[in-house]
């Protein structure tokens, strides 16, 4: 096929869906662009141990443009897509220039939502990029420096608080890891607080943790929790997040850092096509993951709206990893001249740690079984190893968990930028 | 010895200098505070290989409290000296609060000089601490982004100038970094511009690079950097540096980075003491490292100005280990009743790499050789794994030069923050 005649397809997005889909299309006579604006795909389940000081950004990170480097039909933009004039066929980006395509797949993934309380995001990051992880490391970390400094200085042990908003995955291994770092990791740093006497707390709205999972992996979570001294208080919502403390209803609790991990939104950018979208902002699609009237538009990953078997296909990694290979898949099949095949998620099933040697898993293939614990744990080890993207990156951080394993050190555990933070007075003074 | 009548040891800052003298005193029957307003020990010789994506900022860096976990008789403190009652014997904090002494080591380092024009320091970042090399590292990853894009969208190839104002070992190890990766690790991974076509400016105001390295090295790493495409301009002074640009009197360079490493002026709290100081704000100390009348005070590391032979011991990071063992071993001098021995530095030479296989070397112990090129930089990685902190990070950076070496790659090359960049405008318009 002559070089100008080849169908350029545009990528929004190198998260699981974008980086997925071309990684697929590299291999196709066609000419990619992909348009993140991020230099680095980011390996997203493994974002809490870098907000944790077990792994660093770089061992969960990858350049795209280095990914993609010896695939010569596959160019990388950092830009965003400002808007889509889908007439046209152009992507408008924000630093003024535009893209044309003959097929478009847009996976420009979720962010945070607060539910409208815009104001607490600075009081309660949320945890989606490397920056949210760096931020939280360092919010974390300092918690216990300060502390430290009030017992030298003041005579007084602060309390220990750590707010998480929200049960689902990322609550739960937040608060997990918080304390594994508090109970086992620090306990010898210290000379005047005992890091052991955090408390975490996991505040969720709906009447269990982790609502995907089937009930007796629910339970078998919340046990975990408790045993490594992880407080669980479900049916309760968040009213208030000021510096210092959360309020539930009329309850005040004190956090010396509170985390957000409750709720999400698909990224703007469907609504500003005009796509029809949910209330969460994803674009609702057909079988073939298309909005109405657009078969060259593929909408993946968190920003899609796929309706199976009447239930929402889930936002997480799994999901956006299959779109994004099915929505290459179908360019092939138009190229080949063949019928597309509408996508269906094939749930291989859902994980989450909760601590050394303590996780659920839900597996459904390639048999069905609910694990929990140390079986569950060492599941979970293989599944993240094997999902991350880079022999570097799996190699850097199987010697980063083996290391923290054996010595219940880590070699992450960096502050860096401001040594302040917000509402510390509030919490010293209780 | 009962608890307390044991000496108490003040120790500011966990640099070269403070963390040796800790390392030390670990060990002998007194109580020692470490305070700094970093949690972790930085390895300068290595920050330029953070900010240039080789290394990652936790290969370099080790949390102090983790290092002295094991020593039930250091406490760390992350705080800062605000100033020092030397009469009272008492280190007044940042915090608000205070901690007396009977002995203080006074090592808190050096920070960039600007020679009075503060208003640069946001235009050429120096290269002193992680934030400065995760800054460097993103200014000069974004400037071959942001060149990428302007090709694709508007046709035009901008010029990727780097210009590093002085030539002492960090500009020069800054500028070998820089054309190694754009000529040996990005070849590959743009498609619109070529990334080899990128300047790299040395301007240095003395009549050579590497001032303090004999005659004949300095022209063999003039040589080594002008193979590898850096320009060295010496005998010139920058008169000014504006967004995009640097001014060399009349002449004007292009610049889309610019990078500080022509001057460092001491910490100010040598002043603050009251301390006779040189005009670099270093305190004027005698054979004992002490200020005049302070016996009690050991002054050691790139905040002391000591003279030996005529000369002065130069602000690196040999002198700053040895002058804080010096300062422990005194200090164990007056416990044990015996006499204090004066400092002596003992020279074992310097060495800066210059890019892959390429560096310098004066040797000086235990033979005296000069050394350039193969020999040199390999002499240099031995001496670099030798001396890091930590046995993982030792195993990190073997692991990561080993990877970068035989691929051509790197494992680092991240941008977090914003995505822009000071002056790129005035750059691309050119």
């Amino acid at each position: 096929m002559p070089e100008n005649s080849r169908k350029k397809v545009v990528v929004l997005g190198a998260g699981f869906a974008g980086l997925n889909a071309a990684l697929k299309l590299r291999h196709m006579p066609v000419d990619v662009t992909i348009v993140d604006r991020r230099n680095h795909h980011t390996f997203q389940p493994l974002l809490y141990q870098v907000a944790l000081a077990v792994l660093t950004p770089s061992d969960i990170a990858q350049s795209v443009r280095t990914i993609f480097r010896g695939s010569r039909n596959v160019e990388v933009l950092l830009d965003e897509a400002a808007g889509v004039d889908v007439a046209a066929r152009k992507v408008l980006l924000k630093s003024g220039g535009a893209l044309s395509y003959d097929y478009l797949i847009v996976a420009t993934g979720s962010t945070h939502s607060y539910f409208g309380h815009e104001e607490w995001a600075a009081l309660a990051p949320g945890l989606k990029e490397l920056e949210d992880a760096i931020e939280i490391r360092r919010r974390v970390l300092l918690t216990f420096e300060l502390a430290e400094r009030a017992a030298v200085e003041q005579g007084v042990h602060p309390p220990l608080n750590f707010v998480i908003v929200g049960g689902g995955p990322t609550g739960v291994e937040l608060a997990g890891a918080i304390s594994d770092i508090a109970r086992l990791f620090m306990n010898q740093d210290f000379r005047h607080i005992d890091p052991s006497r955090a408390r975490v707390i996991i505040v969720e709205g709906e009447k269990d943790i982790l609502s995907a999972y089937p009930p007796d992996l629910r339970v078998k979570a919340t046990q975990q929790l408790n045993q490594i001294g992880v407080e669980v208080q479900t049916g309760k919502h968040v009213t208030d997040i000021q510096p210092g403390y959360v309020m539930i209803g009329d309850e005040r609790i004190d956090a010396a850092v509170t985390l957000w991990a409750a709720g999400v939104k698909a990224s703007p950018l469907g609504a500003t096509c005009g796509f029809a979208c949910d209330k969460r902002g994803a674009v609702e699609v057909d079988d073939f993951m298309n909005p109405a009237g657009h078969p060259e538009v593929f909408v993946c990953g968190d920003m899609a709206h796929f309706m199976q078997d009447g239930k929402r296909v889930p936002g997480v990694a799994q999901p956006a990893i299959q779109m994004g290979k099915h929505a290459a898949a179908m360019i092939a099949a138009d190229l080949a001249g063949k019928p597309r095949k509408p996508f269906r998620y094939f749930d291989k099933g859902d994980m989450a740690t909760i601590g050394r040697k303590a996780a659920v898993a839900r597996v459904a293939w390639p048999f069905h079984a609910n694990l929990s614990g140390a079986p569950a744990w060492v599941a979970w080890l293989l599944v993240h190893i094997y999902f991350l993207v880079g022999f570097r990156n799996r190699i850097a951080v199987v010697f980063a968990w083996a290391w923290t394993y054996f010595t219940f050190n880590s070699g992450a555990r960096l502050i860096t930028g401001s040594v302040e933070l917000p509402g510390w007075d509030a919490v010293e003074k209780d």
